[in-house]
């Protein structure tokens, strides 16, 4: 058996799983974005036709799983596995979108991290020969992410410079162990870090910790430098984050110049979200609907990948804790090799 | 490679990794039922002496965990990876205990299902020779569940007598590729069901058909019967749901004869919960104080683990839905065994 562990904490992928097909569904603003013409779906208005935000955000995460499923010519029942998760309380919009796809289901909860959680279970599961067709979504959408995290939306609270803009988005993946696509060649399950700030205003700085540590444990692991990877994506660090993360890697001598935020990129400037995207959604949709394409046309040979969560709760910032965030990565490669 | 894949939900561990260490932090309502002298420690208060119930939640996971790794002579770091979940909103009781240990961590959401999925996945990465140790948790607390999902505690309000009376309690485990304990041979992984139930003051009969899904797909799986079972022991259904669960296998041709509700067994009649105990704790300390026990002492050779989870949110049963179910299931059988 081939070493499946190497270092610390990374998983080294030999059979090489691939991502087969992927799909993004996204809101009106993201619409009109840098990347509004790469999403497979725009939706018209934020409630998609339901009379709830969070039936709307589910029904995204639905149309973006059947989406990928067809894309590639497959049927639910053709996933040995469904994994999901969203920022709702209860991971609500993952268990529902498992309910209709009625395939077996592992719930998971990593705040914005949970899409690259998601891709590193299920190359667990399809190198370790457990399945052979995964699939994996991960959702937000502002409105639900802002009533249930900060204020009522009604209340039109004026939101700080530090706030980042919760995506409404959703995509899905579907990897499979034998087959062409993009290749998923490790995975690097990421610790706590919590540095202390407790401002879920300002997510980005809470975050920055964690990803650096993920992503110079996964250099030292591999025995990998940045040069190695044409791009170091973070999930939604957004502009402060990213100041920060740049710091922080720049003390460890590693270069920041390959770091490109989802959060920074998923909006126009014109946009003014302030200091970013942010929400599961943010790294989910700018991997299907951009960064995937750019492995694909080999633009990109090798990028790692790596999500960033705030695992906050608003009872745990009333009563006063500071925020622990991780960082879950994943290397994806242009193309299938030869292994 | 052995073949892991059996039939259309079920891993088989060829491997054959074993729980090597188990401990139960309780409340002290749980301290007084039937299995008060079994449990690791018992507080003397809800509180634990902690300002709120969510952080002394928390505490009892990080006890519990502590515990478990102490018993063993290990030291959190000597975990490969944490996997953990509670009731809470964004997991948060997981989520700090994750910060505590500092270990690689994934966060998992299945309700009251969370530790029987924290198993499967353990053993996933255990027998897929991604992990030599892995540390699993699962916690509830009856006063943080009953004001997230209900109505706050200080109105008092009469509990109907479908209500299941949610645990005060964690346990924790440490499974391991190569040693001496319980043997974890399967993992069968839950799909939805849900028949329409939206009354969230009756999970039991909501989670019913999940159970009978899984442990029917279990046995046809494998080709085995309830026959092969010294037990098979459900989560949380409760008085009601375990009456339907019994219909329900009946009308399968699946004996309920060996059925053993975690639900039932916390509490004594005396202590009139209603319908039984339930929260991701129920089972879990069900199975590390007194379950695990009877295996060790060969008083059971094999026993069927599952674990249900009723995946509503308070959002999602304001808005109407019916309660989408899961029943995750394991495999335990006494000692390590020589494949």
């Amino acid at each position: 058996m081939a070493q499946k562990k190497i270092g610390k904490q990374t998983f080294q992928f030999s059979s090489v799983p691939v991502i087969t097909s992927w799909a993004s569904v996204v809101g009106p603003k993201e619409g009109e974005g840098p990347f509004g013409e790469q999403y497979d779906l725009v939706l018209t208005d934020s409630l998609a036709g339901e009379k709830t935000w969070e039936k709307a955000e589910q029904k995204m995460m639905q149309y973006s799983v059947e989406l990928a499923l067809e894309k590639r010519g497959l049927l639910p029942k053709d996933l040995d596995l469904y994994l999901a998760g969203d920022l709702l309380n209860q991971i609500i919009c993952a268990n529902f979108t498992a309910r209709f796809l009625n395939t077996p289901f592992l719930g998971l909860y990593g705040a914005c991290s949970t899409l690259a959680q998601g891709l590193c279970v299920a190359g667990i599961l399809l190198e370790g020969g457990f399945a052979e067709k995964v699939g994996v979504s991960a959702s937000s959408h502002h409105n639900t992410a802002e009533r249930q995290f900060r204020t009522p939306t009604e209340l039109g609270d004026q939101r700080p410079l530090t706030a980042q803009w919760t995506v409404t988005g959703s995509a899905s993946f579907v990897l499979e162990r034998v087959g062409t696509g993009i290749m998923l060649t490790h995975a690097t399950i990421g610790k706590i870090n919590d540095l202390g700030v407790s401002n879920a205003q300002d997510l980005g700085s809470a975050m920055a910790p964690a990803a650096c540590d993920t992503i110079s444990t996964h250099l030292e692991d591999l025995g990998r430098s940045e040069a190695d990877y044409d791009l170091i994506v973070t999930g939604d660090l957004g502009f402060l984050g990213s100041n920060i993360l740049t710091e922080l890697l720049t003390q460890k001598g590693i270069s920041a110049e390959k770091i490109y935020d989802c959060g920074i990129t998923i909006y126009s400037p014109e946009q003014d979200t302030h200091a970013g995207g942010s929400g599961c959604g943010c790294s989910a949709v700018v991997l299907a609907a951009h960064l995937i394409g750019c492995l694909q046309a080999r633009f990109y040979q090798r990028i790692l990948f790596v999500g960033t969560g705030a695992l906050l709760s608003q009872i745990s910032a009333f009563q006063g804790e500071s925020i622990p965030c991780i960082a879950h990565a994943v290397v994806l490669e242009a193309g299938r090799g030869d292994r």
